[in-house]
Order: structure tokens, then C-alpha cells, then sequence
């Protein structure tokens, strides 16, 4: 069994901002790298149970990202994308996100690599377009996702 | 004298967003293009005390944008800049926006041009990373330069 880090996501109601705080056993160097190639991204992101169909993933200033998968009892495909407005290596990424059963409802995030005792305090601040938004979002169930997500990714930093 | 519309601006006390509404005696492809065409962008972009001294935009998706200009005694250079999320033409631009004294305080805006009674009507719904920042972008008189800005726009589609 790998012991894993908790996970602190807080979204204080009446704002639109969702806050995670991650710690990981590998250098920010190594979990920076999980967040920008493609194919270590794709191996990583989201619950277990979700099948990844398409990752894009272009980590400059200016840059596209978009992942699709497939969920629900239909079995639809349902997608993230947006650009990243700027990518410090190791250090820094922010990007715009939009969720695309909610077109035009676009936020943005700020994902944060430090280095702390060897390892790594991951730090994400999640902006929405509205407090609604924001709502939404974390009562899909997101919370389960991020968490998972990251199990796997401690599970992948650790092979 | 020219009679112009008012500027609606909300900044709603607790809430990291600025929501402004402005009608312009013109169409939507003529205010849109005011607001992608580089040059035109320059011709009533702040206030009228505002020299621009640079100015670069690509309103395409992942394209840059970015204005300089000089201001206080110190005739210090400020910059305002981002990328565009998505622009879709004469109906609506989503960008992120940075300003220089404030590095990575990125913030998102959605800009809607909506055609009403032959006229247009312009929808800017701005949101800041914190209550902070936005606080501080309102205490900063932004308001003025907005208000300023369509008085100059409103006699550019007039001329």
C-alpha cells in the first residue's frame, strides 16, 4: 500500500474560487513534467474510471490544451480546453479552462510547483466566470476526481 | 456636442468581477473591429491623458494581446496583456488580462456585442483572482479610463 498526501480543496460559498493544496514525494521539476507532457498528463488526470479519448497539450504562452473523455449512462463525450497564458518551467502555469456543457463560461487557473522538505507543495487557485459556475462544478463531483487523480499520480511519480 | 450612452459599471462589494454595459450608436461588426483592429484599438483605448506606446493584438484563439503606456510623475511604462480564449467575430471575445505592476494576477474577461435597436450593445464581464484585485483595479480609477475610453470610441464611430 503507498501512503499518499491529503488533499485540501476549499471553496468557500459566495465566492467563485475553488483552492487546492497537494503535497508530493517527487521534485517540482518531476511533477511539473506530469502536468505538461501529453502522455504522462493522460496516464494521471482524473478519477480511474475515466477513459481519456483525446489529450492535447501545448505548454507555452499562447498555447492550446484539451482533453476529451466519455461518461454518463449515454456514454457522451464530454471535453476541457483552453490556452495557457503563462508557463514558467517548474514553477508556474496559468491557463484559461472551460468545461464544454458550459460554453463560454470560461475561468481561469493558476497551478503553482514548490519546492518544500524535497518535495513538492502543489497549489491551485481556480477562478470561475461566476459563483453558479463554481457551484456547479464542485457538486459534479469534481472533488472525487482531483483526489483520485492525484493518488494516481503519486502512484505514477513513485514507479 | 455629441450626446453619448451611459456606462454601466457594477462592482458588486465581496465579489472578484466588474460588469460593465454600453450601448454604441453603431453596429456590431463596426464596435467589434474596433475592439481587434490594432489600430483602431489605439485610437480610444483609456482615458484621453493616456499616450499608448504600444500596442499588439491578435484576436485569434491563443493569440496575444498587449497595450503599453506611461503614467504617474515618473512617466513610468505600465503594460496591460493576455492571450485570447476565443473570438468569435462581432459577438464575442473571451481574453485573459495581466497588468504589469501586479505580475501573475491573471484575471479572465468576456466581451458580448449584441445588436439591439439597431445600435449595439456591449456586455464586459471581468473577473479578478481575488476580491484584492479587483478592489485594487477599481481603487486604481480604471473607471474613469473606462467611461473615458467609450466617449473616445463613440466619436471614432461618429467620425
Amino acid at each position: 500500500m503507498t501512503l499518499t498526501h491529503p488533499t485540501s480543496i476549499t471553496a468557500r460559498p459566495g465566492l467563485p474560487f475553488v483552492d487546492i493544496v497537494r503535497e508530493f514525494d517527487a521534485t517540482p521539476a518531476a511533477v511539473f513534467r506530469a502536468h505538461t507532457d501529453r502522455e504522462l498528463f493522460a496516464r494521471w488526470t482524473g478519477p480511474r474510471t475515466m477513459q481519456l479519448d483525446e489529450v492535447e497539450l501545448d505548454p507555452t504562452s499562447g498555447g492550446r490544451w484539451r482533453f476529451a473523455f466519455r461518461a454518463g449512462e449515454d456514454d457522451m463525450q464530454m471535453s476541457f480546453s483552453g490556452v495557457f497564458h503563462n508557463v514558467e518551467p517548474n514553477a508556474l502555469i496559468i491557463q484559461t479552462f472551460e468545461f464544454s456543457l458550459a460554453p463560454n463560461q470560461v475561468g481561469v487557473s493558476s497551478i503553482t510547483f514548490a519546492e518544500v522538505n524535497g518535495g513538492t507543495r502543489l497549489t491551485v487557485h481556480e477562478v470561475y466566470p461566476s459563483v453558479e459556475a463554481r457551484d456547479a462544478a464542485m457538486a459534479s463531483g469534481m472533488d472525487h476526481g482531483i483526489v483520485e487523480g492525484y493518488e494516481r499520480l503519486d502512484e505514477m511519480l513513485a514507479a
